[in-house]
């Protein structure tokens, strides 16, 4: 049987953990990843340099990446002193090799070929992208790092989301890797500033659309503040609805499991909240034909909430077979 | 027949181009380097992250890499913008292994491995040392980078060097090496800046008197401002005997061909002459008991002198051979 052909679309963390789980079950994986981000290491070398933000992308190439530890451990320093401080080696790697290649896409395949990397990691466009984003109180802020700041400091929340300048050209392969998958997951992670800096690209979300693929949207546990005004998983599918239309999913993975209450307490101090599936949400996904699949996929370690990756990857193998 | 083991000991640009030539007679090649350098990329990365010199030894890992060229180019890559312009990507890669290894010698044979060299290159010594340097002129001056610096600017020369602290430990391997070599090359390099910071680090000298190795002095081409008071072939033996004593040398490696007129005049301008082997200097050596093999060892390309190493290479295995 020829392997399945995944493609997970997404940014930060989550995005790199869940590739980690999937790489046991394919080697036919595209990761397509932001590169709105301008804050930490990668924000420094996007202004240093003039290049995309590598972060995101370095994390999704070691964690597709069969290589010895010590290179792992090596491309993930970050170096401790001086000017480079808190800096990632692996950021200044895919600069260097930025410098000596064709495009910022070229980079990124070469070093996939020098760490190992089973399938491939594409940067959703190699344009130079900022992601700016409407506050409810009316405010324009422009800056992926500087979005969460306002709206802490405002005690607002996120309206929606540009790309500027809009419409950004796909890199060669995203749209024909999300044509030719079984199966596309979106998320999980930040649904303004990881997941819609990937459908706002001109030709991701009408290819989700458009593919015979399954696609599945894995829902966030965790609520994040400013993000959605609601705590309901319905919230999240209606923020992409309203941004690049409907018609995107054909299954959504929600966490069934209830938080136990002291972590509940402690995220609760951030004003996080567990994201709910409740009747209304049942309702909405039927009334749009989205299948939904509920399992016990929270993980908590020390009070810090993560997603079971192994149920997951073996509910979505499932969705293969099926 | 036993590949023969060679010890190639110096610093500088000298030392990695007579790798490149000697790794093809044989894989059991170990670069002594020396680690006084404080200008240039290596410099800053001294100064900010408090560790020893990566430049040179940089050179010499890359000159005994096997490695593909694209590693290769990125290996040897310098960042064109930004707060990293003209730092080297090798550099970073030695520090961030700097970082996470046991020390500094740890980490250069961790990159040699990811490189794949052959062959080995140890720092002359871990700790972290400087040059000082009296002129001529009775001014002390510290730091290697300042040292070409105040000649010119005070139109003196060099009287005579000193580590600091004076007589560091010798990394793990370096006197041994020496020991079990068949040949020991000196050089070719500055006298000053490349031979002399690996000769005063404790038992060096020591070492190339006692080997039952033949040890080789490969003259420079050129004199280098302010490096020694005269031309000829001699001085730089005297400069090094009044450091360290005498009789660390079996063999002098020196060039018989005659400069042309127009190199010779673009050199005079930087106040820099053919290192010449006249009567006296003969004479000088065979009180020494040291064997001279002379050669046209002057390989001139577009008025830039430098050594013709395919030659020098050849005459140093027929010294291997009798």
């Amino acid at each position: 049987m020829a392997e399945a052909k995944i493609v997970v679309i997404g940014g930060g963390t989550g995005l790199s953990v869940i590739l980690k789980g999937l790489k046991k079950i394919t080697s036919q994986i595209t990761a397509i990843v932001t590169v709105a981000d301008d804050g930490g290491g990668s924000g420094v070398l996007r202004e240093d340099l003039g290049m995309l933000p590598p972060g995101d992308i370095r994390a999704c190439l070691i964690a597709l990446s069969d290589v010895e530890p010590i290179l792992e451990e090596l491309f993930n320093y970050r170096y401790e002193n001086g000017h480079l401080k808190g800096q990632s080696f692996g950021n200044l790697m895919i600069a260097a090799m930025t410098g000596i290649s064709k495009d910022f896409r070229d980079a990124v395949i070469k070093v996939g070929e020098i760490i190992a990397i089973n399938g491939r990691v594409l940067p959703v466009t190699t344009q130079n992208i900022h992601l700016e984003a409407t506050l409810m109180n009316g405010k324009v802020v422009l800056g992926e790092s500087k979005i969460p700041l306002s709206v802490i400091k405002d005690q607002t929340a996120i309206d929606r989301v540009v790309l500027v300048p809009p419409e950004p050209s796909p890199t060669e392969g995203v749209i024909e890797a999300i044509h030719e998958a079984d199966l596309v997951i979106v998320g999980p992670g930040s649904i303004y500033t990881s997941i819609l800096p990937n459908l706002l690209v001109r030709g991701v979300a009408d290819a989700l659309r458009g593919t015979s693929a399954k696609v599945a949207y894995i829902a966030n546990l965790m609520t994040q503040p400013g993000e959605t005004d609601e705590e309901h998983l319905k919230g999240y599918l209606q923020v992409m609805e309203r941004h690049v239309g409907g018609g995107l999913f054909d299954l959504v993975f929600a966490n069934s499991e209830h938080l136990d209450r002291e972590t509940r307490e402690i995220y609760k101090k951030q004003n996080a909240f567990p994201v709910k599936t409740t009747k209304r949400d049942r309702q909405f996904l039927e009334e749009k034909g989205i299948r939904l699949v509920e399992n016990k996929y929270i993980d908590v370690v020390k009070h810090y909430c993560r997603h079971d990756f192994d149920l997951l990857v073996k509910d979505l193998q499932k969705e293969l077979r099926s």
